[in-house]
């Protein structure tokens, strides 16, 4: 075998063998096929496709590229969650204990934010201590002590999608169906988990940006999850304007603590009691969402959530009188309030600009490895469909210097559209694929 | 402009503009994109092609990525050739020394050998003391005394194109009609050409394996050549059996030699005189291609052209008692005729499994830059369409040893089919496009 004839086979349209697939990604995780290689070969599949058993051929070499963590002696049905990736998704550091605090065991691998897209590590190394390479043995340990570990890898899960990821991105190859489900399954199944729950967003600040993509991706992932053995549950939910109110890395965890004391109702809350619910559902704790919907609420209500919150901070080093008292968290010292100049209802807020202006702030990174700032960020005062009058609060920039501020004012004022005539509110959610 | 946007508009299927196939050809030459980007957008390119403004773009990009050669004060019309590559293609040593003697100035840069394809410096240097690495001044100072240069390139003409055919080669991306037609023309403009006549091969050892996919190369090489500004004539030519009896370096040269000294009518001779007259026609020194034929025919019985080979010969360094006692080039030790061992009509002699015998003896490379045998070769004694008693000559190898022998044996009787029926002999050419 040989890689130029498996990249002339894609290039011409044929599916390739299980055999064809092992040997390519086999071959490029351990530096015997170049990355010049690897690229035309993705480029082909991105444009030639891949049916359904090469897509999980794809996903099942990616996930026996490296180790895998099986959890099932600490957890017998392991529960995850995976967002495609969104401005403002604190998600993770909500869901976790909400699901937790439930009975349900969470095992969360996390990552970090490349592009405009955050990454919940970056977010929770917001919290000074906070550790986020556990060993393998302190993960278990911990995972079987408080039911809890948010973290990234430990070990080298599926080191063949951070290498193909790395090169799609440069590549023009991201947006590639069967690409983007080998990626995120193949986490998974190396990961350990039995169910996921998967966020995909969709709109101007997702990689889908209409809901027909969005449902194609959604539909792929569902069946090749369960056709591998997962249990899959896929929502599809609003990424045109940021979630939440906060965009940053310490100032989302900030939110992240309100959601989770019960201090900040709304779209977020909403969207992390579903998020929980669908887990409950299929860790098999609750009989079905609206069971879910109530327990997760009762967590939040009753203080267990936010209890768990704490115990994980604590569990993974964290100094707890940072997530206490938020405000001691980093925060970027120039913060300046921008009020609305005229008056209408907001028609649009653009995430990606929102998180590309975070990103320029030094809150994101351009290339990997780059190291970013915790404390800078934007609050969004307003979401879509809100009435807005002039002189109210429109948004806050929290920035390094007066230079940065005003840049990110101006696109971010830019990234806002008023309008004279009612907007209809964005909704959560699009749809559920099961 | 940003390399993954180019990529990605390539991948979407858009037209490149002139701007964008400038700054990725020139951005991939100086290194500034690098190689796993460029094999991305050659394989966007392979699958969604060029239209034919972009294909010029890319042709003008590549021929202005380095040097170029400027010979109108030497020669006001400048005649070129080329062959898209085949297995025992030693058409350039023959119809150079043959138009040259016609009276057309001939100044051939050539190219080495990669895979099955041989290349004519390789042949060249089975000389001893020819030299292949003329400086510019040497190039113009030959070509005004003698009319005629065969040489590898002086200065660093169309750069873009060595580098991006090296890649193309690794990464599947070779068949595509605009990126050859990027390369071909590319490479003929920076080397100063006002005319070329192009031999496009078709068959089992060609680039083309189809009549059909033959002459789209050769209407786009001619209808590109021509809105660029070249006289271009075209000519598709069978590589179903490799062309001549010989394949190999020395042994190229020594039918070379033949072909010229007239000891050596046939399919060879033939296919020289129709490419030396067509450059004739395209050089304006004859009417037509009957006039062009007359005038070649006459170069070789007349000894012109064999003395322009030997001047040619001489003034590149080369010891000219090895070309006018040709028993002295390089010859393998080991030597033997292969007989047929049934009766038959010759069906059918494939062209890249003979090319690959000689490369796997030795006289090919595998890899650029690798050293290459002279010595090595085979001799083909049939040609299709010929009638074989049991017992004739069939081939002769050459090899180093008794295992190189044996296996290219195996080989080559394999390479050979032999039926009951009359066998219609194949045409040596199949259309002429202009």
């Amino acid at each position: 075998m040989d890689a130029v004839e498996i990249i002339a086979r894609k290039r011409d349209g044929h599916a390739l063998t299980r055999a064809e697939i092992d040997f390519f990604v086999h071959g490029y995780t351990a530096g015997r096929i170049p990355d010049y290689q690897a690229s035309a070969w993705l480029m082909a599949v991105y444009l030639n496709g891949m049916n359904d058993v090469e897509t999980r051929d794809l996903t099942l070499a990616m996930a026996e590229s490296g180790d895998r963590l099986d959890l099932s002696d600490i957890a017998p049905l392991v529960v995850d969650k995976h967002s495609t990736g969104g401005v403002g998704d604190k998600v993770s550091l909500i869901v976790a204990p909400v699901a937790a605090a439930c009975g349900l065991p969470v095992a969360k691998i996390s990552g970090r934010g490349l592009g405009f897209t955050g990454g919940t590590l970056d977010k929770l190394e917001s919290i000074p201590g906070y550790r986020t390479d556990l060993t393998e043995m302190e993960f278990r340990a911990q995972l079987s002590r408080i039911g809890v570990v948010l973290t990234g890898q430990t070990g080298d899960l599926a080191p063949a999608d951070g290498k193909l990821y790395s090169l799609r991105d440069v590549t023009a190859t991201v947006a590639s169906i069967p690409l983007i489900v080998g990626s995120i399954l193949s986490k998974k199944i190396a990961g350990g988990a039995h169910a996921v729950c998967l966020d995909v967003k969709v709109g101007h600040g997702a990689l889908m940006q209409t809901l027909d993509d969005a449902r194609e991706l959604a539909r792929a992932l569902v069946s090749h999850g369960t056709a591998l053995g997962l249990r899959v549950t896929a929502l599809i939910s609003d990424m045109n304007q940021p979630l939440g109110h906060a965009v940053g890395n310490a100032i989302e965890v900030r939110e992240a603590i309100n959601v989770l004391r019960g201090g900040s109702p709304g779209d977020l809350a909403d969207h992390c009691l579903r998020i929980a619910s669908e887990m409950l559902v299929l860790g098999q704790r609750v009989s079905g969402i609206e069971e879910g919907l109530l327990r997760a609420r009762e967590a939040i209500e009753s203080g267990s959530a936010w209890q768990k919150f704490r115990e994980l901070v604590v569990a993974q080093g964290g100094q707890v009188r940072y997530v206490d008292e938020p405000d001691l968290l980093p925060q970027a010292p120039v913060q300046e309030i921008t009020v609305a100049r005229v008056s209408g209802y907001v028609a649009a807020i653009q995430a990606a600009e929102v998180g590309l202006t975070v990103m320029r702030l030094g809150g994101g990174r351009y290339e990997k490895d780059e190291s970013i700032d915790h404390g800078v960020g934007v609050i969004l005062h307003r979401r879509v469909g809100d009435l807005v009058e002039s002189g109210d609060p429109l948004f806050t920039v929290l920035a390094n210097d007066e230079v940065g501020l005003e840049r990110a004012q101006e696109r971010l004022l830019e990234a806002h559209s008023l309008t004279d005539e009612p907007v209809r509110p964005l909704p959560l959610f699009y749809d559920r694929i099961t």
